[in-house]
């Protein structure tokens, strides 16, 4: 089958690859509709070193059923489904408490011979517990959103949850890249009413508005700090979203907290430490967040998109075939595409 | 009156200051029955430069109502009354949140013209906010354990409460100092049942098995990480108190908690930032505590001191004079006492 590789910075091809197969009875071969490009595919997009062979990649995707191992039991040939960016058992002690990431017998798609997300197919490993069934047939015009089920929009919603978002918070969003625009939607969806977006491309924050952002604050660094605490009485807000990942960004994050609030990042942290000095120890900040568990979550966020409530595919504004991903790659990195939608 | 100064590192006076008066309506004079000296009084005993002049100190009294200002309602003239450790109005929005050391109105003892508490009388400002009730008498033999509500028992609460401890979550406390006891104590009346204390004075530890631990981790740094993971098939505890301040103390914290889990920090930090890298993040690891509210909890903990279903006070094994402070504080920094009460 042909499937994405990368072989390093800027070097990202489309190529032949074995087919994969049910190897393990908890197996289950997915042929896959919809792909997508992840904001973290940009990081090794952006510095990977050349290894001189390819490494596969991809972990969002949605597809249809084509055979199940013997001891995957609920999904059939067939099944439209949906798989989070981390696959799991979801029976151990880690997946009943809702922290799929971190299952005993889990692991990342596109490593240590399970395939990546952008290509034809994939074998699923511990198939019943990765694999949400979707209610719907393969022509769906709902399959951009229910795409996003598998890290966007669930990790914009752990953003919001892990922060404590709820119709008494104000909110800051940091990042109108696709995870901060879906952090605003479950930040909406969770009841927030103040949702203030810090970006600065007028047509993401136009999105975010259409998702519930009630302010836009293009201003960075201490000027964009300033501008918060000028919308919010001099206090910042209760909650933040850090939907970035890089060092100006979290630092903002800790300087439009409101005392006793919390800030919850799920941008993949591009820094080795936060701080933590008696100043914030005086100020009482919380900090959390992490890698989502999208798992946990899709139960409760599919009701919404599947009646039409909530569109969180609007995140996507490219859509290319499987041969086109390097130039899908390329779309993103130069911020021509905000996210590229792949249909194999 | 007489009172405590500190003149630099090591250097702690009792003197001879200014009585104190009702200045504002909002003020009332309370007579000190029951001082003490805390853990973080050690900071600047161990390391304030010398300036001349000595500075007012203590932030934890319990005392007697002398006379209030006119707009304080609530309090006379004789009442047995506790301190927090910030004085507040209790009725700004922060206030009305639980979050009393970030009051608009609110402020450090021995700061600003504000008396410290460990001195014969202190003028109290937002006297009606600040000031808890005590339903006892002046001779009580409860009061040791109800001055701990000034400070050392919420701020071991406040720990636990911002952890998330509960009847589910297996806890491990850092340090065995008054705070990491009354950790322990909050945690265990909170229905923790697993509590791990790390701790190596065998005469504290002991306290706090009597508290409430379960297990006693003598070990430090990387050895006391794998003790307290062979304690937890592995895994680490689900909350994990830092009681300390110190960086090795922040750092075995991040070392002991399970993924998913929260370190709450309540020991003045004395280092600038933690660890917040990628692997923090996939671990999903929670940060929060700081200064204690603890205004916020009296009104919770005072019943179950004065039915006695816990003694707080327990950890006073020395008391002293006024003007035996200045050996208090020797004896406290030379570890020879836990913690030091002060009867002026």
């Amino acid at each position: 089958m042909r499937a994405t590789l990368i072989y390093g910075a800027g070097d990202v091809r489309v190529e032949n690859v074995p087919d994969p197969a049910v190897r393990e009875p908890t197996d289950a071969l997915v042929r896959v509709l919809r792909a997508c490009i992840c904001g973290s595919d940009l990081w090794p997009y952006g510095s990977k070193p050349a290894n001189g062979h390819g490494d596969r990649i991809g972990h969002e995707f949605l597809g249809v059923v084509e055979q199940t191992g013997a001891d995957v039991s609920g999904l059939k040939p067939g099944d439209v489904v949906v798989a989070p960016f981390v696959w799991a058992d979801n029976t151990c002690d880690f997946c009943r408490e809702g922290l799929q990431t971190s299952c005993r017998h889990g692991g990342l798609w596109a490593r240590d011979g399970v395939d990546g997300g952008q290509g034809e197919a994939v074998r699923v490993p511990q198939a019943q517990g990765t694999l949400v069934k979707l209610p719907v047939g393969e022509d769906s015009a709902l399959l951009p959103s229910l795409l996003t089920l598998s890290d966007v929009f669930p990790t914009g919603h752990h953003c919001a949850v892990t922060a404590g978002v709820g119709p008494r918070t104000s909110v800051t969003v940091i990042g109108d890249g696709a995870v901060g625009l879906s952090a605003v939607l479950a930040a909406k969806r969770l009841g927030a009413e103040r949702i203030i977006l810090m970006g600065r491309h007028k047509d993401r924050t136009d999105l975010g508005r259409l998702f519930g952002a009630t302010d836009v604050v293009a201003e960075r660094g201490e000027e964009g700090v300033e501008k918060v605490r000028e919308l919010t009485g001099g206090d910042g807000t209760h909650t933040v979203l850090e939907c970035v990942g890089l060092k100006p960004a979290i630092d903002t994050a800790f300087g439009v907290v409101r005392n006793g609030g919390t800030v919850s990042r799920v941008g993949a942290p591009q820094y080795p430490d936060v701080p933590a000095d008696f100043g914030v120890f005086l100020r009482n900040i919380t900090l959390t967040g992490g890698v989502a568990p999208a798992r946990a979550y899709i139960a409760e966020l599919l009701p919404d998109i599947l009646e039409g409530r909530i569109e969180p595919g609007r995140v996507f504004d490219r859509s290319v075939s499987l041969d086109e991903v390097p130039d899908g790659y390329r779309a993103m990195a130069d911020r021509e595409a905000l996210k590229v939608l792949v249909r194999p």
